[in-house]
C-alpha cells in the first residue's frame, strides 16, 4: 500500500499536478469569499449545511478568519530526518491537492472511501509550518517556540510540531475522513506527533452572531476583533499569519467549588450575560478607570479581562478555540478544557505580551493549566494549480 | 464538596423529590411524543435546534426509538461494594431528577455551570441496568453478559458495567455538560468503568430520512425496522427493552487495500447506493434466492447482509450506533470504529442468533473487531415525581 501510494505521489500524481499548473488555472476566490454549494450527493442526502463549501484557493488560507466550524482537528507532524526541501515540496503538493479536492466535496486523489467525501460541510484545511520545517528546508523560521511561563505544565505529547494541519468542518465524520486522507498523504514524510480534536456548538444550535461558551461555562471570544480590525490583527501584507495552539486543561473540580460571584471575579465579567463589571451587556467596553465607593477599581486588577485587555487593534489576537472533553478517570474527574488557537500577524508582538501579563497575574490561572504549546507560521494561500508553501520552497 | 453533595442527596433533595411525588405529578408524554421548545436562553442565543427538547417522562424511556442525535456518550459505572437496594434507590432518584431537569433545558439540582444547561439540543438520558445492579439489589437479572465469540478481542476497559447512562444530544457541549452532572451524581455510589463518546452527522448536514455512513464508508442501519415493526422489535409489554453496546474497531488499514468490488462483496450491497446486489435502490429487499448465470447465489453466502438478515419483525433489532475516532498512533494508523448500540426486547432471542451467525461466517469480520461488550436491561420510563427503576427497587 505504502509503496503503491508512494509511486503514485512521485509518478502520476505529480505529473498530473504539473499538467494542471502548466495549463494555467483560473483566478480563484478569496478564502473568506462567498460560499458555493456543490452538487447533491449521489444518494441524494445533501442539505445546505452538508454541501456548503468554503473556497480553498485564494491569496489567504481558509480556516482563519472564517467563522469557526463545529468540529476541529489539529494534527501535528514530526518530519522524518531525511526530508529535505525537495521532499517538502512533494509532500506539500500532495497535501494541497487533496485538501483542495476534499474541501470541494470531491474524493482525495487516492480516496479509499470516496462516498465519505461528498458532504464537505464547510470543510477547511489550514497549513501551519513549525520551526522544524524551516530547518529542514534550510530557511530561517519566522516563528520560534514560546518561552516557558511559570504557569506552564507542558507535556511533550501536546507540544511542538514541524507541520500542522488544522482540519475543520461542521460535521465530525467529514473531519474524520479528511484527517485520515491527509495523514495518509503525510505519512511517507514523517510521523504524527499529536492530534487534538475539539468541538464548538453544532450548526444551528446557537445563532452565529453570538459568542459561544467553553467548558467552564464562560462566554469565550467576546473581545475578538471583527471585520477590518480583525484583518489588521491577523494578516500580514504577504497574506501570511501565525498560529499559536495551546492545550489548556480546565481545573473543573476546583472551579466548581467557587460561588458564581467568585467565578465572575476571576474573569471580570458576569457568567450569564458576559457583561464586564462596569457594563450591562456582553459587548460593553470594560471601563478600567471606574472605582467603587471604597475607591477600588470595579474591574479587579487580577481579573482575566483586565490582564488580557488590548486597546490597539494592531496588537489584538483572533481566538479560534475548540473545547475538548476526553474520558474522565475512574473517580469521575473530567479531562476537559480548551484547544486554544489564536491567529495573529506577529506572535512575538501580539500574543507574547498578552501571555506574559496573564502568566504574571491572572486569577483565572488558578483554574486553567497550559499542558501543550506550539507555534506555526501560516503561509499565504495559493491559486489553483499552485501549492501551499510554493513561494518558500520552489 | 463530596460531603456537602452527599448531605444534599440524603437530605433536602430526597425530601423535595418525595414532596413532588406526593403531590401527584400529571400524566406525562410518551418519550417519542411531540417535541417541545423551551424558552430562549437568557443570552438570547437559542435556535430551534438548540432549544429542542425530547420529553424525559413517559411510560418508555427516551433515547431509544427517537431519531439518534448527532452526539452520544455511553457512560458505564461499577457500583461500590457497599451499595445496596436502598442506596440504589437514592442514586436513581437523584439521577432521574437531574436527567429530567437537564433534558428540559434546566440546570441540574446542584449545577455548577447553570449557563451550559440552557441549550438541551434534543438531550436524552437513557438508563440501563447491568447484571451487577440486580445483584446489588438482590434481584434476578433479566440480562446476562454475551457469551464469547471467536471473533472477539474484548478488553476489560470497554466491557461490562453495572449501570449505563446513554447521554445523547445534537450538540457536543450539551453532552459534555450533562455527562459531567450525571457523573457527579453517581460518584458517591461507584466509579466510572468506561466512557465511549461517538458521533453521527451534525444536525442539518444530511436529511433525517436518509441512512448515515460509518467510518468504513458503508451506509449503516438500512435494515432497521421502522414504525410499528420497530416498536414490536424493541418494546416489551411492560415498556422495558434491552441494550447491547459493543465497541467494534474498524480495521481500516486492511479495508483500504480492498477494491470497491471486494468491499461490496463483503457486505452484499453497493457502497455508494447501498442497494443489495439483487436490487437497484438502498431499501430494495435483498433476494437471497436469486442466482447468477453460473447458478451461484447473487447475494454471497458469506456477505454481511446475508448473515445478518432477519425476516420475522419480532426477531429484528434496532441499531442506534455512533462512530468513534480517537487519535491515531504515531505512524498514522487510525483508532476508529463503531460504538455499536442495539435495542431489542429480548437480547437472547433477537440479538444472539444474529451475532452467532455473523461470528460463524461473515466476510466483514475480516475488517471489524469487537473489542468491548456490555448488555443492559433498560427499565420502563417514569412519570413526573417518579424515578427510573422505581418499579424494581421501591
Amino acid at each position: 500500500m505504502t509503496i503503491g501510494r508512494r509511486a503514485l505521489l512521485t509518478g502520476g500524481a505529480a505529473a498530473g499536478l504539473g499538467a494542471a499548473a502548466a495549463a494555467g488555472a483560473a483566478l480563484s476566490r478569496r478564502s473568506d469569499g462567498p460560499v458555493v454549494p456543490v452538487a447533491a450527493t449521489t444518494t441524494g442526502t445533501g442539505t445546505d449545511t452538508g454541501t456548503r463549501t468554503i473556497a480553498f484557493h485564494g491569496p489567504r488560507q481558509a480556516g482563519v478568519t472564517d467563522e469557526p466550524q463545529a468540529h476541529g482537528a489539529f494534527v501535528a507532524f514530526t518530519l522524518a530526518k531525511d526530508v529535505d526541501r525537495a521532499a517538502l515540496g512533494r509532500m506539500l503538493r500532495l497535501l494541497t491537492d487533496d485538501a483542495s479536492r476534499l474541501t470541494r466535496g470531491e474524493p482525495a486523489l487516492a480516496d479509499t472511501e470516496a462516498d465519505l467525501a461528498v458532504l464537505p460541510a464547510g470543510l477547511t484545511v489550514t497549513f501551519g509550518f513549525g520551526p522544524g520545517l524551516y530547518r529542514a528546508a534550510g530557511l530561517p523560521s519566522p516563528v520560534t517556540d514560546l518561552p516557558s511561563f511559570t504557569i506552564d505544565r507542558l507535556q511533550d505529547r501536546w507540544s511542538g510540531g514541524d507541520l500542522l494541519l488544522q482540519i475543520c468542518a461542521d460535521d465530525a465524520l467529514t473531519v474524520t475522513h479528511a484527517q485520515r486522507m491527509m495523514i495518509k498523504d503525510a505519512r511517507p514524510f514523517g510521523s504524527v506527533r499529536w492530534v487534538q480534536r475539539g468541538f464548538r456548538r453544532s450548526p444551528g444550535v446557537q445563532a452565529a452572531e453570538f459568542t459561544q461558551r467553553n467548558v467552564l461555562g464562560q462566554l469565550d471570544g467576546t473581545a475578538n476583533p471583527k471585520d477590518a480590525a480583525r484583518d489588521t490583527a491577523v494578516w500580514n501584507a504577504d497574506h501570511s499569519t501565525q498560529l499559536v495552539v495551546r492545550r489548556i486543561r480546565a481545573e473543573i473540580e476546583t472551579w466548581d467549588l467557587l460561588s458564581v460571584g467568585d467565578k465572575e471575579n476571576s474573569v471580570g465579567r458576569r457568567m450569564t450575560s458576559g457583561a464586564p463589571f462596569t457594563g450591562v451587556a456582553e459587548h460593553d467596553e470594560p471601563d478600567f478607570t471606574a472605582v467603587d465607593e471604597g475607591g477600588l477599581p470595579v474591574m479587579p486588577d487580577f481579573a482575566h479581562v483586565t490582564r488580557a485587555h488590548v486597546t490597539d487593534p494592531q496588537l489584538k489576537i483572533l481566538r479560534r478555540p475548540y473545547n475538548y472533553d476526553e474520558a474522565p478517570d475512574s473517580s469521575g474527574r473530567p479531562d476537559s478544557g480548551l484547544v486554544f488557537a489564536s491567529y495573529q500577524a506577529d506572535t512575538a508582538r501580539q500574543f507574547l505580551p498578552i501571555q506574559r501579563r496573564l502568566a504574571e497575574k491572572d486569577l483565572l490561572n488558578e483554574w486553567t493549566t497550559p499542558i501543550g504549546s506550539a507555534v506555526f507560521a501560516v503561509p499565504p494561500g495559493c491559486s489553483e494549480g499552485g501549492w501551499i508553501g510554493e513561494h518558500l520552497l520552489s
